[in-house]
């Protein structure tokens, strides 16, 4: 398999979050025909645990378009509707514990450079989907992983090998629907991993700390309209309400347990410069290093949208749009990878665990914990990659050199564990 | 008796709403010598009806201060806590209707002038209580009230006067404990007056229009202080909740059911730079051309207090401090009060009803709608005096010739009406 | 020329403001026909002068349409951008005042009922631009416009007469610029009118009252945006700029000058969970039965919005998106209207002027002011027709017969003014 | 001398900050007996640089109350107004460097405990100045002072030591003056000390760290007051600027270069229910672990100050009533004090800095940094003693035993560092 045109390919069918049709039927295809036990469609994640899926009408569209592109009918409709996840599992020759790994699959909404010093535009590339990009390397996770697959398709190792490809990380979506439909709960060792983050070709990390607990809510409020002139106070204000909500949430105090972070995002509301505004949307996120006072900040963000809307007698709904928790990776299992990483070529710097500082939240904390919850451990590790641009920017990218070089230490990591 | 003496004194001794205990008692006094009966105390007044009664400590110092300025002690003992209400009934000779007139006893928390050219100065009556003062003419009124005492006590006439001197106008805090007692429920006909209000000199008007209901209250945020440095998560900020509510009061939208009024007068919180505020007071007020308007304004406050203080977890207490609902003079009343201003000398122009312009309120208001509830008609007329300053103004005063021509007019209705 | 079918016509084919590209060029070319002067795109108003002009793209789609639908490619080039005015003039053969007629031509942006007793719908002239809707009779205004046209075209008159067909009513946003052009300057009497409006079929009034003055802006704040985790210090956010103006705007106070109105009618900003939100954008309305406290009131909006903004550090604009001052009717036109309804078939009740109830505004208001400081004379009409719903209400419809009968009133008023 | 007397004495007549006027008397007594070269008055302080000064009737009554209770009248005059600072120099027999010591004054607003089991209350030296109380071991802390000015008398040493006696520590009010006139700029050695803060009996630490920067601020709203009901739109809402900035400041967002903290710890505002408000105030404190954020904090309160007073109309100020920086205290000084204390009886347990958990402010700051500047060296000491209650409370009190202890540990230093 060769994972670099793969990587291209994926990058130039960048599919955002539960959208990733073209993506996850294609790793459907690869683990099959590597004879691995495969799940996806609703058998790999809880429908009602995704978070922030995208609206009917787009998950439709989407879908056709990977319809389009070639993507497996038969794969694909067992897809439809934003569900996928994709699960494949490999027995080794004779027991032992299972090591599963992590992937997550899902692009950014973010319009890929077309400038000429820009490595995918110029080698011909460039996203197709116009205002869709992998501006996160998430295609390169997802060629690890199939790399990975097709290195460990020998069987020759004791116990089981499990490899998650998800969809939905960017805005903390996905992994906790993966972890409800109970995919973590036989597995002994999780290793997780991201490309770049500010650490260099070359350079590794066995383990991270410092990511957030996060909580990304929409709140809605609903009023009653009517004409500014005629009859203003037979209106029940929504913007009045949201306002209200927006300047409170921001008043939440700093909490001496720790650093915390909070933002109303969007505000979105009203229809016309003479009519009492009915309709009102406000997405907000609470971050803290704890859980605890993440859940306190989410506690008071609940709080204050039901008294802003109360307040003007609106109507509201908040929903969970996304969600992480904090990851404490094991240092056995740190430990264990930083040992691997000095039997690959090209890792010259090797250290335990970065200190995320850029303040930043990753779901794979619930998939993290699930398996430490049962007695077992993880990791969340970083592979350098010099960037020439940060993550998310329409520049961004990875050197490919990265790839197979990630693909043999994670290989060496799952036989050091099954044997 | 002497009512421009008398008034001097009045002027000399002002005393603010509930604390008339020296007015009151000189009230009682004179109407005793002239063998009315006269019920004062807590038989005058219902004491849980009055709005925006003084601090306690406030009560007892001015009727000290009365005590000290030579009020009959026997009659004080049964005003103290601020029971300041008289009222003086004598029957006529033969049968007939109850006739009241209303007087307004109470002082402002204003400061009196000193310059040359304000007359009760030069004239040696300033006020000796420094910081109260007669800046709206009801120590003229007071004594109109007496000199009507006094022209009526031949008792040659059919029927019944009734004269209710009232403490707390100021604010709209009085009449309504006087109603409540039940001391307007056999009147008949119900004549209230006030000097002034830009109505020149030997102007009449037999009634008025345009009070506006009112509504006055006191707010009171309770939290939990925390030091601001070291717990700032453990208050439970009142003020945030007080500032909030102070936005939201003032967004409540206009009415195209007419014009209303909303003020927040007053907001007081917290106790030290580095402390969460725990304690929030607010003084609100609303106003509408109607009472629905008002109750409607009165509720939508009391929804904004009450979610404000829930958003930040507050308690919260609501108290109505003063209130007034709509005047509607009955013609039959107006009418017959021109007709006697014809036959007082001074009088040179008579007009019905005079519009307020100054979207004031008047508690008058509830012993006028108790009578009319009960089939009783009830007017509310005007006086002209030149003022050199306005009412409420340091240098506010009357023109003293006022005074006994209003004495004959209201005892000419009187006269009238019971014959 | 039947009116009624042209009238269906325009149905079909509802135009939104400055975008009326097709039915102005409808209007061009029956007025040219009839051997009108015809002016038309930039000659027929200012375009700096209009208000609320929609963006390029929309522009050039509804003009795309209009081409597809029909509409003379020669004429239509001359409205590109939005100059969507017809100016038609006749002189007559001899001397004498000129006469205008304002019609405005625009639609709505409401989706038309499909509802079986909706009468465009069961007689197959409902709206076929999905979306839009003429659900305020501007399209029996425009052919009674041009219904006037062709009676007036036997040139059987002493002077000249004017007849003005404005794009953007809705929003108050043509009329400015029609008159900024100069278009009003020659004239001596105008009238303007509306159908509808809650008087019923066979009701005329010659006058209305009671147009508020009104200003519509749009208030763009600019910040800057930073990760709401890594760095939120260094964004400068725009919503709670913007959340701030909202709530200040609201309290705005009441006016002891007479009846205000504000309201925020639509806030949009920000773009993500995680990023400090960089922009907003909010439309905001005043309104007052004077010209000189809706002034007021828009100087206190651009305030709040310049400090709401400079409190967090951000650019801002406002534009003006929308305007209308007050209208006050010349009695010598409403009497002369009155008397000529009396001469037409079907006006069983005939009255002076009409008070607005709706506090609505008026951008005709412009056009009449204009003429009225040059000495002329104007007018408001209203023309009733019973209507199945509201105005602006999907299954809004005229009774058609209304149209001719309009036509003819407005012919007798011109040929007695031309005399 | 007998400090525990003398401590019990100033327990007993505690006054806040500025007003210490009978205990710097005693202080300057003291000084001058032990023959020290005492400045005080205008000549110890820089008035301008003061911060929070109360009210002129403030200081005069506290200045009566002091001459009143004994205080020296010659030496009181030059204090008149708030100059309660007193600096005490004593050179020694030969030439050496400077070493100076400072201990605070000034009592808190605190009503002391009259409990059983209050010490004080019990021996019978429980505040006699009801309301203030010495709650923070100040007292301790002069008599600290004193004690070690007694030892020193003796002049058995080399160079100069200098008392230094502050006023207003609480609020962080005073240092700054003290500074600015130039007390520090000959000194080569301080030590601040402070009693207490958790802290056990028995236990030294040689400095501290974490004391954060701080700014306290009192903002002053100034609009036009008018009748609420008659005139809202002439008026110009002070209360409405104060709520927007006290909502504004408090979404001032946290920053990614540290902890923060913001308090709006007072508002007070308006006059009257009907009044609109035309004044008001407020108190606000920023804090943070670095100054170059406490100034970009202070700077943000300044411009949403401004903003909000302009929005609205108002004029404004802002004062500085309270100023601290960071205090980073000198390896050298640190462990010098840790050796001398092993050699005094009592402590131990003997510890390095101590990190202030409690997001306190500390304003000898001010001084430490004016020696280090000069290439002095600085620290702050903790000397333990059990408290019954948290510092500022009613039943705060310390174990007198510590007296002496400190006063030899203190003697040991100033002997090392003169030698």
């Amino acid at each position: 398999m060769d994972i670099i045109s793969l990587r291209r390919d994926l990058h130039q069918h960048p599919e955002v979050g539960f959208t990733e049709f073209r993506t996850a039927s294609k790793v459907v295809e690869v683990l099959t025909s590597l004879k691995y036990n495969v799940i996806f469609g609703k058998d790999a994640l809880d429908g009602d645990s995704r978070r922030g899926v995208p609206p009917t009408e787009v998950l439709q569209e989407t879908f056709n378009r990977a319809l389009q592109d070639g993507a497996n009918p038969e794969i694909l409709q067992e897809m439809e509707g934003g569900y996928t996840a994709v699960i494949g599992t490999l027995k080794g020759k004779t027991d032992g514990p299972t090591v599963a790994f992590r992937f997550d699959m899902d692009a950014l909404p973010v319009t890929e450079s077309t400038d000429s010093d820009h490595f995918p535009q110029t080698n011909g590339f460039r996203s197709k989907y116009e205002g869709n990009m992998h501006a996160c390397a998430h295609d390169g996770h997802t060629v690890i992983g199939l790399g990975l697959a097709e290195k460990l398709a020998d069987q020759n190792f004791a116990g089981t090998v499990k490899l998650i490809f998800q969809p939905a990380e960017e805005g903390v979506r996905g992994a906790y629907s993966i972890v409800q439909k109970g995919i973590l709960d036989d597995v002994d060792y999780l290793y997780c991993m991201h490309l770049g983050t500010d650490v260099p070709l070359g350079e590794f990390h066995g383990g991270s700390s410092g990511f957030l607990a996060s909580t990304k809510m929409a709140a809605h409020f609903h009023g009653v309209s009517s004409h500014a002139g005629a009859s203003p106070e037979k209106g029940k204000n929504a913007l009045l309400g949201a306002a209200t909500a927006l300047l409170n949430i921001h008043a939440i105090p700093r909490f001496s347990s720790g650093s915390t972070r909070i933002n109303v995002g969007i505000l979105n509301g009203g229809t016309a410069a003479n009519i009492i505004p009915a309709h009102a949307k406000m997405i907000i996120e609470t971050r803290s290093v704890t859980e605890e006072t993440n859940a306190e900040m989410e506690k008071r963000v609940r709080n204050i949208v039901a008294h802003s809307a109360g307040m003007h007698e609106l109507e509201y709904e908040i929903e969970i749009i996304g969600q992480a928790i904090t990851i404490h990776c094991d240092q056995e299992l740190v430990d264990l990878s930083m040992e691997e990483a000095r039997n690959v070529n090209g890792f010259s710097t090797i250290k335990a665990c970065r200190e995320s500082g850029s303040a930043g939240s990753e779901d794979a904390s619930f998939m993290i914990r699930r398996v430490q919850d049962n007695g077992g451990k993880g990791t969340y590790m970083i592979i350098g990659t010099d960037i020439p641009a940060p993550h998310h920017h329409p520049k961004f990218d990875i050197q490919e050199e990265v790839l197979p070089r990630s693909v043999e230490l994670l290989n060496l990591i799952a036989r050091r564990l099954l044997k």
